[in-house]
């Protein structure tokens, strides 16, 4: 079996470490691994697979010999560094934003698109961590029926702000239990005890970013331009899954049952649904999970002629919302010769 | 100025207590103030506007001379004794769930339907606390269009549940950042740091109780069982303001400007809707307000015929949500002479 070298950008970050984390569970056949950062953490030793490998400063020269690429350190830094990764003859699987909606950059779940890999021209683009918990539920419902409209409402960890996020989430609910007036830092408001509408910007429309990355990267997935979605991203005092309340409109009446008997057999999905005993997708749950957890799947009592279904998923934001995505797109890219 | 006597049932409990901070926040006439309770509370001195009052115990006798009963200590004790309080001429705002769907019995948010007060015959009800936050942002809307459709999703905080789910919340927490185990007692799963499906019973069409309550009471309250509602209620580790993610359809287009300009002028809403700051309405900071907070009022982007709108809520679940509604129900029945 050939070893791929991998390097990955923004080693040191939440969704750094869960690859290093995912690639050692999966047997991912690494070569040469390595890993860069800025120089601040240039030189720390971090372990892998029984072995510690130094960080290194990233830089332009940094690919030489280079496979694969995971890119996650943000996307300013993947504008810069990966046309330098492409040159230096590597397939880049960027988890930024910054090339999603780029019509020359495949944007893949493994479970949804995967051929769409084909198209690659150096860089995939991994899609919002919403996105891919809410499309890998909805997908093998979509290819049942067409779908016309959904409207989800998401409970949002902090991971997918970072692990400093992770940090003040913890520090910041041990303030406030001590009486302590919260400090927020990486959030502009506070986070323990507390929620808030997603903090990207909001356009002209009212919608903020992450709810408009929910639309569009679904679009560009599912190959659907008519696919109408509204999206109310929420932040909350949750450490590392995200929950979404799906409602979703179908173009023909789909039954509940059959519903959740597609989605017993569906590829990433756990079903965990006992109304008896109250029992549904929980974020402390979710984590460390690989699948998304789905639940609570019923038929719309607001649509009596049986077009409508409401979904309760919990996905872990660091999984299957980033790292796993991104080490399944690469094993798909191995799988399917596109390297 | 006519005193009137005033019972509480259940005047230890979360909600007893904030009746008690807002009958002498809102200068309520009260002549005699009658804190009632089970028998493991009584003898406790309670303060209340400078003095000190006994707890009593709850009994069939416990309502000679009152005239208004404010009832909060759950629905079983509700039926047991309200029917005493009316037989001894008391009028009885009931705060359980126990009266609301009783077609005999007014159910009231005096911003929308004081008029049906006027029809009761000795019990008003007061509706479920996530019904009503999303019914005092919505109604104003109603009444100026059609409203077909509302998918609503909410992130209901622990004080729904009564204090000890209050102390609960905050002392899990403590554990679970000392690396302890979660050990949950008043809720089926861990609270912190974690959500859940909201834990009443969930019915044959795959519904909890939380949910049926808020599509049957909005339709008594608005007068209108054509009204189509599906809600997903989950409980959040947030003290004491409930947030909804509320989607509404109406039957004609209606702009978001006009929706922000009749809110702004709506009884019981204050409107917190700032893109540029990215700051909308938040649970800690509804917390203690009598008003609802509404933001994000925009155009459902998902309906480009302009026929949704989106809305954010928060709302004290104590204060409007419970306590601050009866009493309000109170005043009402005052000013229209109808005790």
């Amino acid at each position: 079996m050939t070893d791929y070298n991998v390097a990955i950008m923004g080693a040191t970050g939440a969704v750094g470490q869960v690859l290093l984390e995912i690639l050692a569970e999966r047997d991912f056949p690494v070569g040469e691994l390595r890993l860069l950062a800025s120089a601040r953490s240039a030189g720390r030793a971090i372990p892998f697979n029984g072995s510690s490998i130094q960080v290194q400063e990233l830089g332009e020269d940094s690919f030489a010999g280079v496979d694969i690429v995971l890119a996650s350190a943000g996307g300013s830094l993947s504008k810069q560094f990966n046309p330098h990764a492409v040159a230096a003859g590597a397939v880049v699987v960027d988890n930024t934003s910054a090339y999603r909606m780029d019509p020359d950059v495949p944007l893949v779940v493994p479970e949804i698109n995967p051929e769409d890999l084909a198209a690659h021209n150096g860089i995939i683009a991994n899609p919002n961590c919403s996105t891919i918990i809410m499309d890998v539920a909805v997908w093998p419902l979509y290819q049942r029926r067409q779908v016309k409209r959904i409207v989800v409402s998401t409970y949002q960890a902090v991971s997918g702000a970072g692990a400093r996020a992770m940090q003040e989430l913890e520090a910041q609910t041990q303030q406030v239990l001590a009486g302590q007036e919260a400090e927020p830092a990486e959030f502009p408001h506070p986070i323990a005890f507390n929620l808030f509408s997603h903090d990207s910007a909001v356009g002209p429309e009212g919608y903020c970013e992450e709810e408009l990355k929910m639309v569009r990267e679904t679009r560009k997935m599912f190959h659907d331009d008519a696919l109408q979605i509204s999206a109310t991203t929420i932040r909350v005092p949750v450490l590392r899954a995200h929950s979404e309340a799906i409602n979703v409109e179908f173009a023909e009446p789909f039954p509940a049952a059959e519903a959740e008997a597609i989605l017993a057999q569906a590829e990433g999905v756990r079903i965990v649904n006992d109304p008896a005993q109250n029992y549904f997708p929980m974020p402390i749950e979710a984590s460390g999970c690989d699948e998304v957890l789905v639940g609570r799947i019923r038929q719309d009592i607001s649509r009596p002629e049986g077009t409508g279904l409401d979904l309760w998923v919990s996905g872990d934001q660091l999984r299957k919302g980033a790292a796993l995505n991104a080490v399944q797109i690469a094993e798909e890219l191995i799988a399917r010769k596109l390297l």
